[in-house]
């Protein structure tokens, strides 16, 4: 990427420049084979240990024990939509869902074909801008659903709740953002297309005990346990979509882990997060506690400004800041790979507007 | 690829070096963004070319009318194994399928967990070597499903029956390799990593009559109408794998399309099945009318030439070869990208064999 582009795409989402080039490069020669990555057997050496470093540096960054399990699958977070209950829920029982948005919907909607749905708190009431805080979390629940990071509506959980029943999250837009206690999750899932790598596969970290328990008889591919007995490679995997999250993780480590993408996250939310509140022009949507550190979301208070900040936007080469229809306005997304000096570069536009209209 | 390599990888396998170069060039600046590929929105105008250009020229390959739709999905053909029945197959519904191998026996694994399956014919009796012909195809079945081509066992259908019910085929190792009349099937459905692109992405061609009618309730992800609705975006898409396909689909046009495609590919199986029958070191392991052009398959007639020919190979830059562990020996798979050279310089190293041992 051009150093003089913004990337505020909110998914597929800004990767590393150098895990651009590093795939890039896979792609032309894997590995000294002469070849490219995907041209070759997955079930050789060279992507056997593709494979099996991106597992173990999920399995290292997120500090996992040998009672979880790793697995990249295809199918983005939406299929496990229906592979969390089928997996999980048994016929006759009872899940329990945390309604945070458009995607906690989704998930609702496809668990309730397949079992008892309750859902124990939801944020509708006013378009999803908070994350509901008081609301009892049934023990008879097979398991409780929840959303870290709402993309869409710019909130984030920054606190999990205590759970009698194993936690599911679907942490796609907010995973490896910060340092998680893993251990307090049955199974977390993550489309790869925002801190990850491309679009095109899911981690899938599940508590081998959670494995096989629902009674279903399910088709293999649906069936984890399947996946696990092959080692994440049941059926050929998304080999170029597996390698780039490989570099990703790489880079994460070589940055410093998940203290320093905290780090680096929390600083530039700070500064887009300060001048929303600053600038007349700006207000944020989300509720101030809920507010995301992956994606900040805010609206122009008077819209007759539009086409002007638009126009200033591209000329300052930033791109990906429409918000989604669902919220309307503008949508910054700072996953781990963007750097802090775009979000001065928006600062800096949003602070010309106000000069222009002062 | 460097020309001094053979490439004979089953799958993923060889792509043509052009398609990995554009691909190459889209990873780094993709349409003129300066971004990646694969970090852009999928909702762009320029993914969504890209998608909507990979869905024409499979219409256009397959001339299809506006009765077909056509998706690009994840999860591998392995995935259809279970969608196929979802969708397609009532819950007191029967369906047919006809068994030529282990993809074959997947297919209805799956499918007997979801209805009844009556198994018209199989080749099962010696290993999978050739194509069963006298069978019946039941009336009252939902559809008929066969495998037009079986890597591993190295047979191909050179014809279709005539089916009274929907002809579904998986044609993953053999898709655009020939011209075929795509309006005698239901549905077609095709994992991309041998004659189309990298695995991630699965080609399905469905008639839309087809679509919706099992009277199942059916979890989004494993619904064709609601891919279909979506224009087969219902959720990010397999971004890159979705690329590649584009730009090989692109290649086959430029190259003359499946006309010249059969033409390559028939040039390349004769003189390699010539050889394996005239070399008195080698035997042929499917039964000669149902040979595939595809993944020839043969064994040494005298294993105690192993080493010394898997030396040799080795020397010549032949990788891929060996076989699956269900026939053992080798298996030589020539997709459409596999120039003429490579078969020539493998059948020098068969002659080659034969003099040192004549």
């Amino acid at each position: 990427m051009n150093t003089s582009l913004h990337n505020f795409s909110a998914g597929p989402g800004i990767l590393p420049q150098s895990v651009i080039e590093a795939s890039a490069q896979d792609l032309i020669n894997f590995s000294g084979t002469g070849l490219s990555v995907i041209e070759v057997s997955h079930r050789g050496k060279a992507f056997v240990a593709v494979m099996e470093e991106a597992r173990a540096r999920v399995r290292q960054l997120l500090q996992l024990g040998d009672d979880y399990e790793v697995l990249f699958l295809q199918g983005g977070a939406s299929l496990q939509f229906c592979m969390v209950p089928y997996n999980l829920l048994p016929e006759q029982g009872m899940a329990a869902y945390l309604n945070t948005g458009v995607w906690a919907t989704k998930a609702i909607q496809d668990a309730r074909l397949l079992g008892r749905v309750e859902v124990v708190g939801t944020s509708e009431d006013r378009n999803f801008c908070y994350i509901p805080r008081e609301y009892a979390i049934p023990s008879d629940a097979a398991y409780l659903h929840i959303t870290s990071n709402n993309t869409i509506f710019g909130t984030e959980m920054h606190a999990f709740p205590e759970s009698p029943v194993p936690l599911v999250c679907d942490m796609s837009s907010d995973i490896f953002s910060r340092p998680v206690d893993a251990s307090r999750f049955g199974l977390i899932y993550a489309g790869a297309q925002k801190n990850m790598g491309p679009a095109g596969t899911t981690l899938v970290v599940v508590k081998r005990e959670l494995m096989g328990k629902s009674g279903r008889k399910l088709p293999a591919m649906l069936d984890y346990a399947v996946h696990s007995k092959g080692d994440s490679m049941h059926n050929t995997p998304p080999v170029f979509a597996v390698l780039v999250c490989m570099h990703t993780l790489r880079w994460i480590e070589e940055m410093g882990g998940l203290p320093a993408m905290e780090q680096r996250n929390r600083a530039k939310a700070e500064v887009l997060y300060s001048e929303i509140d600053r600038n007349p022009l700006f207000r944020g949507t989300a509720d101030r506690p809920d507010r995301s550190l992956m994606n900040a979301t805010f609206v122009l208070v008077d819209e007759q400004h539009k086409l002007t900040f638009d126009a200033m936007l591209a000329d300052a080469g930033i791109s990906g800041l429409e918000g989604h229809r669902s919220v309307g306005g503008y949508r910054a997304s700072m996953y781990n790979a963007l750097p802090q000096s775009s979000v001065q570069v928006l600062v800096d536009v949003m602070q010309e507007l106000e000069r222009k209209n002062g």
